[in-house]
């Protein structure tokens, strides 16, 4: 567990040959949609039938992601670490890691952030973060992921 | 011509219907694909014969993309406005806007910087960028975009 | 103009880079990516506002293709060529084939043929296929594909 | 196990949410990408090291799928039953249902087939199927899938 992510989530996510690009990695705009898959696990872990994904209730306002790594297709999954790093009024962030399982290897391919903003789609409009996700997010808090390249 | 972006190359980039997601929108991470489409074609413009996407050359090291307005899947083709917004030894950075084309309407959809490395393929290593890179650089080397969220 | 496709209705669609997979060939799958692009191409310019593809109205039942030729990533699009090869109570056929455009070349990379099932959205019902629907769709009637490999 | 498929081997294939297009259902196109990673897996268990997949030797030359039933997004995976229906010189013929684990019900989606072709990567020509590769196939063959709508 990094230091940076006291209380992190993991998720095993796996990989599609398909992810692969013309280069014979996982290309680049792909480990994003990892992200996404292991939000939308994540999601349905921690909010269960109020799930904001499914249910709808945030949207991405901001994403950024370092690659560490080139990750080659392989039949093991990655895992994604994920908590929250920042708490606010209407959004919050949730910060990632894209590694090996312990079984598989040490190494780590990306660290990603994203900010989630609350929406209602009912009435299209943005919405504040309630007390029932704050509960949840709280559980999830840690520190921000350490991004290197950020200048 | 955003005041950011002195000198951007711009571009159109049909939309697919399947950029759409569940919710019916551009999903947030097709938007990256659409940059990829983008630097395909701007790097085909630039280098000519010596496209680096097409004969290899740079690696997408870190991305950061800013969400302002959901895109409906429309039969009109977004533009993106690209330019360089630093060079260094052995990297640079590339800038983006996703926009509406004048003839269809004013909207901004996102703003979006990535860092691309200088890699060999043949010998699986790291490169500096050379002379006639920057040299094509130089021409397209602007104010970094304003990203309002990074906190 | 192909023999078996009196009148085709011709559509240019850009390949995207993504297309390839890690063969460093456009993905068969992706094919039927280009053939759904064709078809909302397609929809939209013979039914207008009473487009079936975005305002809903016909579900894809049965596809069927034949890769003739690889397909590799270049600027150029490729031409989709679609007509009608059948049109019952109920259904439809729409055939295809994927080819140069004539300023690039003259080979074919694909023939296909997909039914098509009137379905009404709102009630979640199959429906018969409209009046309308049909005068449009006499109008693009051809004889069938040629498919060489169906045993 | 369907009567038309004595010796299938299956294999769970997890849904991604972004296998859902604008309609909120899984897209048309990505049955044949959950057909594309069960080939994957069921390469990588039957062939082994001699993976033809990951090591190249067999092309996609023809698919036909046929669909039953609409998927949506689920937390559960879809199980593909995947068996061999001919085995020719220089081809043989894969095919598919796609359906529910027993646990969580008995729908079937799709059913589908594919003909693959020996092709050697390194020469760039076709090649004929090996006594290694119809040892194994031998071991897969089964009675054609039926197909309701060829006409």
């Amino acid at each position: 567990m990094p230091a940076h992510a006291p209380r992190p989530y993991s998720v095993e996510i796996p990989l599609r040959w398909s992810d692969m690009d013309a280069y014979g990695h996982v290309n680049n705009v792909q480990y994003l949609r990892l992200l996404e898959e292991a939000r939308v696990e994540g999601f349905h872990a921690w909010f269960g039938e109020h799930d904001p994904v499914l249910g709808r209730g945030v949207l991405v306002a901001r994403s950024e992601i370092e690659y560490h790594l080139p990750l080659e297709y392989r039949h093991a999954p990655v895992v994604v670490d994920m908590w929250v790093s920042r708490i606010g009024g209407a959004s919050y962030d949730l910060d990632y890691v894209i590694r090996d399982p312990e079984r598989v290897g040490e190494r780590t391919y990306a660290v990603a952030t994203s900010t989630m903003v609350g929406f209602d789609f009912a009435d299209g409009q943005p919405r504040r973060i309630d007390d029932r996700e704050r509960a949840v997010l709280d559980q999830l808090l840690g520190d921000p992921v350490a991004l290197r390249r950020r200048r």
